[in-house]
């Protein structure tokens, strides 16, 4: 297979970190045993491996007890766990409409079961809030707020400390989506007044997919999304209320676990700091090339602003799908057509007819593939638009 | 590390198949992507091997469409989509006291919520039950008869085919928890009338962790545990009726699922007749064994009986915590203790009060190992007991 040039980090990152592998390999041959189940030496060591993961995922998100971290199979199931948990009937729920499907859509299943009224807080082209439309979404029954932290169709950072102080000051709740944050932009849920975060282990914290994570700040109780075995408390007919087994039903994925610590281990080591400041500059490259090609047109924040790894653009009026294509065909480029599962975010773009190609860059992304990413849409431009 | 014995195969299998862990690292480091969410050659590639471990996942349960196999993150996930997806205010559902936990806990959640009527079947020391209890037992708002196919803690095999047509004649549907069956035992979901079939991945299947499954026959619609994206019908505010992406929100397990692919695969080649045929005759070497100790006790089904790997035990009245840790520690083999999440099970095995060691044999459990757990519980005897 020809040298693939992998812009699809928005979605899962690749490649990762060596020991990511390495460790999900030790794991599988030495201690793939049911952490907390029993207390033999594999079962311990499983038990030590999730434990060391959050409490590394603790450092990073500045969570003080560990034990507040559940796992989750992706960010879709903390986001429903954290949602349908929290929200209780003739709640008002207020988001923004450029929130992936993974939050419109369960906020939309319980709008549609009567429980809850929602509102959707409006954004420009470019991604942008005004938290003068928020502070007036609030209702006497507003409870919880949910918003992404960085849009995946635009790459807009929103100001989710500003939103979390607005939350704080009223006594609501917030929820924040870290698919596009966690990893690569600081994160603070104290400093941030972040009361729930749900967040992807395969995307930015550079781990396999099949792992995630849910904050749940300690003085929250959430209805548990899956009721089931948890190696304590076996008599009782409830789910244990103890931390984090309220909220992990069932085996845990060991393995994916071990590899998510080590990439986790990775980003600390890094920092945040040093990995966002790396994408940016690749970013505005990428845009800045793209810019320059007649007939292309780049969604979200202009050049200069601060946003994270996602340039998504289209070729006059060229099928997403089709500049996707031929990109992978042609060029062996890896990117991502279509709608992205945020059908809103695009009609803020105005691009809900086309679609969009988008292309995003990850820790490992060299800069000669930003420049192969550039000739290729020059070139489509040429040959096709 | 000295050799551990491992006979903690009812909570996670181990070893796996060498070709487990080989799929798991080519899938890290050739094709890790996004399955479903992108037509590059990688998301291709992972789209192929989800549908491959469909593929094989549905012969080996005698299922026609594949896509009617959804993946979860564990058999607990599994069974909480279809219990929660399934019942409706006011059903009465039927169930076994010696389900797991996993069983259990959802059902007495949504009884808890007024929403369900709920009828436990009593099962004998043996963990066997009555069918002409369960005739009894249907009422007319019944929709649901949830059963283990296998017991874990008694390793006692219910007569799935049998309740599956008493459901049928009725109308009424039947859901497996074939946590400890799937792989091991013959399931055929046609023959066997079953509705709704929950697996794991990383037990009798030889999968990792992080894996399992769920079939739903095509002809019951489920409400999404999950809601969120799909890659499918983005622009749609409802989660898409197309199988399997209705059950399967957010980015799937692809690494975990390669390897559970291999799993399968090996599972095929062998047979589960062959599995099941060696794992049998090494679980009655073992109750032969321990039988033979004086003051050793063994729940479930006599010598001669069918069962599943599973051999629970207790050695007078020690502490069933007590004997794990011994054995663990002095002996190198790794049981489990305890109430392992069912605890009417043991109740009705009379083992309320101090629970049991479980011995669990998988297909890589060697002959030696089996003489050297019976002569450890041997010398425990004479030195604690």
């Amino acid at each position: 297979m020809r040298k693939i040039m992998y812009f699809d980090q928005a979605a899962s990152s690749w490649p990762k970190p060596p020991a990511v592998t390495e460790a999900m390999m030790t794991c599988m041959q030495e201690y793939a045993a049911n952490p907390g189940r029993g207390s033999h030496q594999m079962a311990v060591q499983a038990s030590r491996v999730l434990f060391e993961t959050r409490k590394h995922a603790a450092r990073l998100f500045g969570i003080k007890n560990p034990n507040d971290i559940s796992f989750a199979l992706n960010t879709t199931h903390a986001l429903n766990q954290a949602i349908k948990g929290f929200v209780r009937e003739g709640d008002h729920v207020i988001c923004t409409n450029i929130e992936h499907n993974s939050v419109r859509r369960p906020l939309e299943y319980l709008k549609s079961t009567s429980k809850v009224e929602l509102t959707y807080i409006s954004h420009n082209a470019e991604g942008h809030m005004e938290l003068s439309e928020l502070e007036r979404a609030f209702q006497t029954n507003t409870t919880l707020v949910v918003v992404n932290h960085s849009s995946n169709l635009l790459g807009t950072i929103l100001p989710v400390g500003e939103i979390g102080e607005i939350c704080r000051r009223r006594g609501v709740r917030m929820l924040v989506d870290a698919a596009q944050s966690a990893g690569v932009l600081p994160i603070q849920v104290g400093d941030m007044s972040i009361d729930m975060l749900a967040f992807p282990g395969h995307k930015g914290l550079l781990g396999p997919q099949g792992t995630g994570g849910l904050y749940v700040n300690p003085d929250i109780d959430l209805e548990p999304l899956l009721h089931g075995g948890t190696g304590s408390q076996s008599e009782a007919i409830n789910q244990p209320t103890v931390r984090p087994d309220r909220y992990e039903a069932g085996t845990q994925n060991t393995v994916g676990i071990a590899g998510l610590n080590e990439g986790i281990k990775f980003v600390l080591a890094e920092t945040v700091e040093k990995i966002h400041e790396k994408e940016w500059r690749q970013t505005q490259r990428l845009m800045e090339g793209l810019l320059g090609i007649e007939g292309v047109t780049v969604l979200g924040p202009g050049l200069g602003q601060n946003k994270t790894g996602i340039v998504s653009f289209n070729i006059n009026k060229v099928d997403s799908s089709e500049v996707a294509f031929i990109l992978d065909q042609s060029f062996q480029i890896a990117v991502r057509a279509g709608y992205h599962c945020t059908p809103l975010a695009h009609e803020a773009a105005g691009t809900l007819a086309t679609g969009a190609v988008r292309a995003s860059i990850g820790y490992f992304t060299e800069d000669e593939e930003v420049e192969a990413l550039i000739d290729a849409v020059h070139e489509i431009r040429l040959q096709y638009a």
